[in-house]
């Protein structure tokens, strides 16, 4: 119960603070529109930042990310029978802190008319820069094969100040390696929002782009696989 | 007295180091002027850590913010008996800071006419990107209920280097939510400066918009109550 | 000895690394031309940062500013005898740090013709925004003021990680404080390379202002000398 | 073996997410397209910082760099008979890096046709601002030497939280010294990508300048020698 709820609010967190920094750059007449990806890189590497610190005290290990939990469940880093909690608790938080920024810049979504007005799943879900089926998997595969990678040897990433190393191993994964795919680099992180802008009553939304969503699943998800399975085989 | 003290002198740092980088953005001639919402919410970060700080040295709990003093104090995370003190300390420190950045910016008043060039009450107080009583209310207490959720979790804050991610805390709360109504999450930071441009000499001033300073009042309070009741009850 | 050493070195890199920022952003053809204070401040700081960590091991108590070590010692918190060896080293090291920068941008101080092209005084020493002697002499009084203040409740700060909280320290006062005159807050840093414009061979060099740098010298020594009375006021 | 496998990983964290930075902001279409320096220092800044973490889990010194390896060994502070299998690792991990950045980038290569597009050997290895052979190789040289001097007052920079301060020292670095010959600073992170682009099928690849290879290989490697020259000297 106490992964569940850790990872339910620690997902929450860091739903509402990087889907709203998109909000923030997309939509009409908010302080901050316009083309900053040093911005984007910092909002969500310390979203996770704050995230990992929620759910570290509430009781998880701070995963907030689907890629994360099964990668270290599959080479012994962590027990098969904590998984579906986790799990449930990353794509339920997700899905709410989406829902808090719907609300947050509801004046916004309404000033914002259409796509060429900033207004769409972009900035609660992941879209490539490229439309290339095989490469924009590759992107998501590689990019979080490295973060996993990097977070396995980080040492007990929720302790001390460790959750701003991680906060900063997101924005530098983003500046190197998300400017291709927007780096979900997390299925909970990029299905939870997708749902939440799908059903929820958004002004002017648009489309939701599922066709697109298996790239960020199944991604993320061999990329754990290999940065996980890649960490047994060094040490 | 310690805690007065440290308040007052906290929340001065705080108030003269972020709207002095408003001023710094916003006023004619500056070497700053320009549009850099990154600049503002690393500015306010950093002007929180440096201000909690100065508080924690001088004796007190680094709230510099009445949300914070009375939100904790509603779920006994912190003595009424306190209260008092502290946010007269805090308001007074604000009105200090704000004061600070008169004098130091006083040219560059001088040679900003009029709002369309940069003077006006949005250096000291927050205004609302796009008019909307409900909406701004409710950013401002979804954004204080984040920001005080998160900063329960941290632990002791003012030890050691947390004061260092309480200001990252505050820099996400601005990149992920502050976009829409300036982020405020703090009564004290709002009037204090907003008094201080009221009775004091600022050159080519305009109006204090006092009309919308209800919201930058109630919206960080009741956000910061909800915050602190969510964390009663998930523990 | 160990003093003189410390402050040296430790200004030399603070200077190569700052003044190099200014370099970089004003001169013609180099990489980062442009405006961008966000650059500058987090330039600045982190220079101090690195200072601070030379100074420290190399057995100073990482001042590299003689508004600090005079601040310090005429309130008891740092000894008179040792005053001399670290101004001397403060001053001689930033005069060093500016000729590194000399070289590293000797093309591009040849590819600047002018002023208008970048190559100027303010590469190297501060300049007002507006010039106005008694604000211009306020405005580093004050910014110095909470620098100082800020700095003397940072506990020991060449220990650890204190050393970037330093640095942070001074890229927030240049974004908050910093923007009416370039935040000299440090005499050392403004003459030593402002010599060095002076003397050496600089090409296409224009005038290096001392008719103003007396506000550089007594601005910061001022406010130094204010924050250390204040301190021990509180205390 | 533990030195070689570190500096390999290490090597290849630093090189994937630094050179990926670089394809972001040059190649065409991607979401970071611009140019933006403190983005270029901070990215590679915080790629170092990962390389540290990883190389030091997996048993190396995470020196990550020919010119520390051997300015280290010279002067005592390592030991000669592991130098050979670090450069290895350091080498064959760089030219890994790049290979994964060239697949993370592939339709963006193929949809920028050539330099005037952003498509050249300076995402992968340094070019000068303004070609001067003799200054060229003093920047490097300048530029490695402040870094490694500094490096050398760190402390055992692979623990606890000094690879954030690596990090930042070369993201200052980048930010002071690096914008006229785009700091290599380190002859595996210039030689192994430039291999890499080399003799890799990069689309619309141009010339990868071996004539200038020489600078950032022999550069560093002065500047590391005389930095820690210099730290025996003054200790």
């Amino acid at each position: 119960m106490h992964g569940f709820i850790g990872e339910l609010f620690g997902t929450m967190i860091l739903i509402a603070l990087g889907t709203g920094s998109g909000a923030g750059l997309n939509l009409n007449k908010t302080y901050a529109k316009g083309k900053d990806w040093l911005f984007v890189s910092f909002a969500w590497g310390f979203a996770v930042t704050m995230g990992v610190y929620v759910a570290g005290v509430l009781g998880s290990d701070g995963h907030l990310n689907p890629a994360v939990t099964i990668g270290f469940a599959a080479f012994g880093f962590f027990p098969w029978s904590e998984v579906l909690p986790y799990i449930l608790g990353q794509f339920i938080g997700a899905f709410l802190g989406a829902a808090l920024v719907i609300i947050q810049f509801a004046p916004h979504f309404k000033a914002s008319k259409n796509e060429a007005e900033g207004n769409s799943v972009g900035i609660f879900a992941t879209r490539p820069a490229i439309k290339s089926p095989l490469f924009n998997f590759l992107s998501e595969l590689i990019a979080t094969f490295v973060f996993i990678f990097i977070l396995l040897n980080l040492g007990d990433f929720t302790q001390g100040l460790k959750p701003l190393i991680v906060g900063l191993l997101i924005a530098v994964v983003g500046m190197g390696l998300g400017t291709t795919t927007g780096f979900a680099i997390n299925p909970a992180r990029d299905w939870g929002p997708r749902l939440a802008y799908t059903i929820l009553p958004v002004p002017n939304k648009g489309n939701a782009e599922w066709s697109y969503s298996w790239v960020p699943m199944f991604g993320p998800l061999v990329g754990g696989l290999i940065a996980a399975g890649l960490e047994v085989l060094v040490h």
